[in-house]
């Protein structure tokens, strides 16, 4: 299993908005005879390639999967179905599939007289992952909010410079990220201070580019900006009062109600949005004021802090207002990693109502 | 030696103005003979402690010991000689003494006819001795600053509210840094935020409190404050012009320049006056105001960090201004360290600066 989830996480960034997947087919003597994943939305499941890589050496041997095998023709069949059909023997599986359109696949194998374990490592691969496994669950895109910041806490110099703060090493870790998320999401404010490009670069551009999302109220982008031109589509949400002839053949246009009270737009509202295109993970890069918005609206399920050993003293904060007034109100999150990449630190954290892995439906 | 420098810190906190020591003494057959450290000031040194559990097996033998063997007689005879005298034939040592009165150890040793090599481990023996060393090298105490922090880097909720951002373990841990302090500092403005007490507690409080350091340049602290309390000595560093009458008998007073151009008090001077107390080394536990001087001063030898998995979105920065207007200018530092306390990360860090190996005087 540990194999799989390791095959699996080759598919991050050209999947959605189907989960990875990863699975080992054995012989009936236990022998590795197979391998596969899911490599790409719209072709085959991981259990099609592993399937095809072993032929007639399947037969009457094991699937080792790290999602339950779908149960539902889309682009492609059914896995349960080939699975039968290639006279697999038993099945183990780390995840139940929560997805309403796709489960039923370890009924149906069952029904079809397979051997079917569930629960194998089910965290782990629950973890790589927890994107899509998060946006079936909530219904929303998952969120991982990104930020670079000092020691001290601050996001640029008291004079708005801040390149760079991280270090080259934490940089491309960014574009790492950018590459395995559907959309990338800045402020009005990010956008004016830094003018973004938002694309993916380096060693990971091999993956279709992120949707790149400018969360606009006041539609105050121009064109021009660095992040309206072609390197990647671009989605530009605004008030729905908002004048937006200015943007017509530069981006994509969403309008979206008012948060309610407050400044900018409703949260929800803009993942409703993100969602009905097909985004399942949202990288959330900044500013200080969106962040804030999410963070008020429960709605950054992941964050990871690139952390220079820089001292400012001054500057403007990594988060801004998100509703906490009082020691009392404060997010808590739980630190699940600490790496070194180069003179930084990266900090990965959760926050309480992210749990990453999904019970499985039944155990056998 | 590494054996020498886990003696020596046992010394941590008891020994100021004296630096820490660990010395294993092995006979001519290269068993261990003795160990000793240097268990408080005034009391014998390593080498002392280390000759007397030896006995007549020093005779021939060899001495490893993390510091140049003294060679002055201060409150005790130099080592030196009771090195010679107890016949040795060889001695170790990691870092030389940079001690104007008490160096020359080693040039004593090998008038005597001991076989006398330096520099072994020298780097880890140095950073055990970082604040004393520091501060031989810098003629003013070793300034340890410590901040806790929560991701976002904050120090308190936007209604001043801060306990606790950080866990029992974080603040266990800062008992252990107050503990091998010769001084706690703290500004004004903590003071009246927080009333703090300062005094070492918990598995440390068997060390002699440090002198707790309140920079109140207006001499705004008032009796009944819990750190004028009997706990432990109390000094308050007040403007030359400002008004101590109701300290009178709850703490000793420094009067010290005003800071030129800047509020507060002169952070050179300040540094002087504990020097001249015996102060070595200095926790400086905030403010925001008062750690910026600090650093804008120049005067930060190390950074240690607690920061909590918290998100406040408002709230005190943890370093205020220091000098910083522009990222060209920021204060770079080196991560030496990252542990996880609970569910809280301690990061060090060190200024360009402080190097904390001292180069040994001679090579043999």
């Amino acid at each position: 299993m540990r194999r799989a989830i390791r095959l699996a996480a080759r598919g991050l960034g050209f999947t959605s908005p189907n989960p990875v997947v990863g699975c080992v087919v054995l012989d009936a003597d236990g022998r590795v005879a197979g391998e596969g994943w899911h490599q790409r939305a719209g072709g085959p499941h991981a259990e099609v390639h592993a399937l095809r890589a072993a032929g007639e050496r399947a037969r009457g041997g094991t699937a080792v999967v790290t999602l339950e095998p779908c149960n539902h023709t889309g682009r492609t069949g059914p896995c349960a179905r080939a699975l039968v059909d290639a006279g697999i023997a038993r099945v183990v599986y780390a995840v139940g599939d929560p997805n309403p359109t796709a489960t039923g696949g370890a009924q149906t194998l069952r029904a079809a007289g397979i051997d079917v374990q569930a629960g194998l490592l089910e965290d782990e691969a629950a973890r790589g992952n927890e994107a899509w496994l998060t946006s079936m669950r909530l219904g929303r895109p998952f969120v991982l909010w990104k930020y670079a910041a000092t020691l001290d806490g601050r996001t640029a110099a008291a004079d708005g410079t801040s390149r760079w703060i991280t270090s080259a090493e934490a940089r491309a870790d960014v574009h790492r990220l950018r590459a395995q998320a559907d959309a990338i999401v800045v402020g009005s404010g990010t956008l004016h201070a830094d003018d973004p490009h938002l694309a993916v670069r380096g060693a990971h551009s091999d993956v279709s580019q992120p949707l790149r999302v400018v969360v606009d109220t006041e539609a105050t982008v121009k064109p021009g900006a660095r992040v309206l031109d072609s390197a990647a589509p671009t989605l530009v949400a605004v008030a729905e009062d908002a004048g937006t002839g200015h943007l017509e053949g530069h981006a994509q246009v969403a309008r979206l109600p008012r948060a309610a009270g407050g400044r900018g737009l409703d949260i929800a509202a803009l993942l409703a949005a993100l969602d009905e295109r097909g985004v399942r993970s949202v990288l959330l890069e900044g500013g200080p004021t969106l962040a804030g918005a999410f963070a008020a609206a429960g709605a950054i399920d992941k964050a990871v802090g690139y952390i220079a050993p820089v001292l400012l003293g001054a500057g403007p904060a990594v988060l801004g207002d998100c509703g906490v007034t009082t020691i009392g109100q404060a997010l808590r999150l739980t630190i699940a990693e600490t790496s070194r990449l180069g003179p930084d630190l990266r900090v990965t954290a959760y926050p309480p109502h992210h749990v990453p892995s999904v019970p499985a439906t039944e155990e056998s």
